[in-house]
């Protein structure tokens, strides 16, 4: 693998765990959990962020879910897959219990994303536009594939592997704003997991799974294109076209928010002194979170009002700043009331300029290009490491935090990759 | 239920558990249980016949793959599912673990075929054709219904309980031949049951996952007709539709068998004085199943000769007559070089034909007007219990396989339904 593939692979999996983290206690993890419990196997893999170890594929499940419950982790632009939530949780729980080194999962992470992504580009964005849940029904190759390139599977197997998932594929688009839409990305993960481990144990299916006439991509999309899967294959990365958000709201508020941080860090603008803000965006922007009054958690995160209201007072837009208490916090209500919109057709939807009135009179302006975590504007290494601090704030110390951050970046040196799992859980 | 529904709901139950004790032992059951074994949780359900108790969700996947590996459970004709595979394994394994009563498990059995064959019926074997595995991509919703029913959920949950079996239905028709098709259905067994589970515990899923422009009956079929799901739902009976094969080899072979065993039964036809056998059979029944000398089980079921020979030889066309040592056994394999085969057109494809010429030089003959199962002569109590002894023979003794019969049949007074899972394993 070229160094900057294995150099995404790492991003991918810190962003991930960090989503992980942050999602681990959320009310479909905690149900899921509730009911799978009292079915579950011997503890061989941990639960991320909140603790027990369990077995492999419940804990891939699991952990699934915690990673995209927030709808926090990274995206492949062209497909709308998000792939890390499924690959990187089947191969974590298979890492741990089977013991793999950080070069060996750095590989089959890659390979899984690959996988995932060119599946994805195979069935095309059509398939999604008709109802299938694209990040499952293709996700699941990528755990498949990782698995088994971790399990050590020969060609003959891997086949099988990827045709088993083939046949174990599902998930519906329309569970979006239901808890079944994260059970999507857990299903996907487990049932990815499970295609590599039975086809280690000689599990046959049929052959041509993939490409051939009612094969996956011809029976789940009107017009696959089979030559997407492989062309290119080890030339072409997909891994390097992910995207990873900044914040864990609407995408068309990130650039106001972009301003809101950057302004109060360089010109040091105090709060308390703000009288009003004045937020000019794509008509889109207010059409989507225009909310000036959220209730909510789910409302503040598709509220402009309130993401300049918590940047300005916290310097952050992470989960802390969208949790239920903050959306009816006092002072926050009270600065989102200066917040005052206006749609500009000319400003484009990662675009946004914002101005400040402070109470002495003075105005501050500042005009956003690239929203940060756009394709001009990746994450750099260090945004997302604040990205993950603010994720993983409720479960580690801040020396933990840092610690993880640092095993994340050496993982292609760490003789055991379950290491990371492992020191994900804060020290009883 | 009327009295027909619940006997026919017994039959499927008598029916389905042979089934699952003659495959208990094939190949992709101990390969799936080698690869699961290490991953699953405390023993709260037997695996029928083979034994060893295990978690309710394993043993549901364990379960179903044993009762469909031969393909001799149930078919609903219209849509060609076999629901109670699917149905009652996730439905057995819930109730040995949470102790449902007979009449209880009777009901929910029967609803859970009915929701299988009714979501069958509305997205129409044009989904079968188009490569879907209607019987676990449609009996995903039988597993969750009964599953849920047993659960005791209330309407809210049970509808998301079959928005959470939609967006977890998977299966692709090609894996025929393969393994994976087997898997398709213990993943339709497990992922019900998974499903009932975690609708039990609030978690939620789209609540018009079937009917929705979006959901499972639009994505999966071309022309899907919803009205079909509740249409006469408890006046019309699916259930009373179920068609139970006699014998576990191509269908068209039936009539042929059919004839055997009669006339050596009625006319006390000695196999060593047998001369010659024409068979007249329908042309497809040739093509299908002309194959003069199969080499192992496989092949063996799409022999008319090798099942002439066994019908003959035995008096029986059940799974020791199609073990892989049957076909190459040498008095076998003598008596098939006898059997001489004619096409004939205005033979139907449920007709058959049978002349035998004895070494006397007498000659015998019977028309068989419809095999035995076909809809004109549905297999008898009598005959599903003569199965089911067939299937039974390598893991019980003759005493517990009777008694096992008389508990499918008064199911209905049993105060724990599990009772039946438990006296399906041999006593050690």
């Amino acid at each position: 693998m070229p160094k900057p593939v294995r150099h995404e692979a790492a991003r991918a999996m810190l962003n991930w765990l960090g989503c992980a983290l942050g999602g681990c206690r959320e009310e479909p993890v905690e149900r899921l959990w509730a009911a799978l419990r009292e079915f579950a196997g011997p503890p061989q893999a941990t639960l991320l962020g909140r603790g027990p170890r369990t077995d492999a594929l419940t804990a891939a499940t699991i952990n699934a879910i915690s990673a995209n419950v927030f709808d926090f982790d990274d995206t492949h632009l062209a497909t709308v897959i998000h792939p890390t939530a499924v690959v990187a949780s089947a191969l974590l729980a298979l890492a741990e219990y089977r013991c793999i080194s950080g070069s060996e999962f750095l590989h089959a992470l890659a390979l899984g994303i690959e996988s995932a992504c060119r599946i994805g580009n195979a069935v095309g964005i059509a398939h999604y536009e008709e109802g299938g849940y694209i990040t499952s029904t293709c996700g699941i190759f990528g755990a498949a594939a990782a698995s088994g390139k971790a399990l050590g599977l020969d060609a003959q197997s891997m086949n099988w592997a990827l045709g088993i998932a083939a046949t174990s594929a599902s998930g519906l688009r329309m569970m979006l704003g239901s808890m079944a839409k994260c059970y999507n990305v857990g299903n996907a993960a487990r049932s990815g997991l499970s295609a590599a481990l039975l086809a280690a144990r000689g599990f046959t299916s049929s052959e041509r799974a993939l490409e051939a006439p009612r094969g996956f991509l011809n029976v789940l999309a009107e017009r696959a294109d089979s030559t997407a899967v492989t062309r290119g294959l080890g030339e072409q990365w997909e891994i390097l076209d992910l995207a990873y958000k900044p914040y864990p709201c609407g995408v068309v508020v990130h650039p106001v928010i972009d301003a809101c941080l950057d302004m109060r860090a360089q010109q040091a603008i105090d709060a308390a002194a703000v009288a009003r803000v004045e937020v000019s965006v794509n008509p889109l922007a207010i059409k989507l979170c225009g909310n000036p009054a959220p209730r909510d958690s789910l409302e503040s995160k598709l509220s402009i009002a309130h993401s300049v209201a918590v940047a300005l007072l916290d310097g952050a837009a992470s989960v802390a700043q969208y949790l239920d208490t903050r959306a009816v916090d006092a002072t926050v209500v009270a600065l989102r009331t200066k917040v005052v919109l206006a749609a500009d057709a000319s400003i484009g939807k990662e675009q946004a300029r914002v101005r400040m009135i402070l109470a002495n009179g003075t105005m501050r302006e500042m005009f956003v290009e690239h929203a940060r975590g756009s394709i001009q504007r990746p994450l750099s290494d260090a945004e997302l490491e604040a990205k993950f601090r603010g994720l993983a704030a409720a479960e580690l110390t801040p020396a933990q935090t840092e610690q993880l951050i640092e095993r994340c970046w050496s993982l292609a040196s760490l003789p055991d990759a379950g290491a990371i799992a492992r020191a994900s859980v804060a020290a009883h």
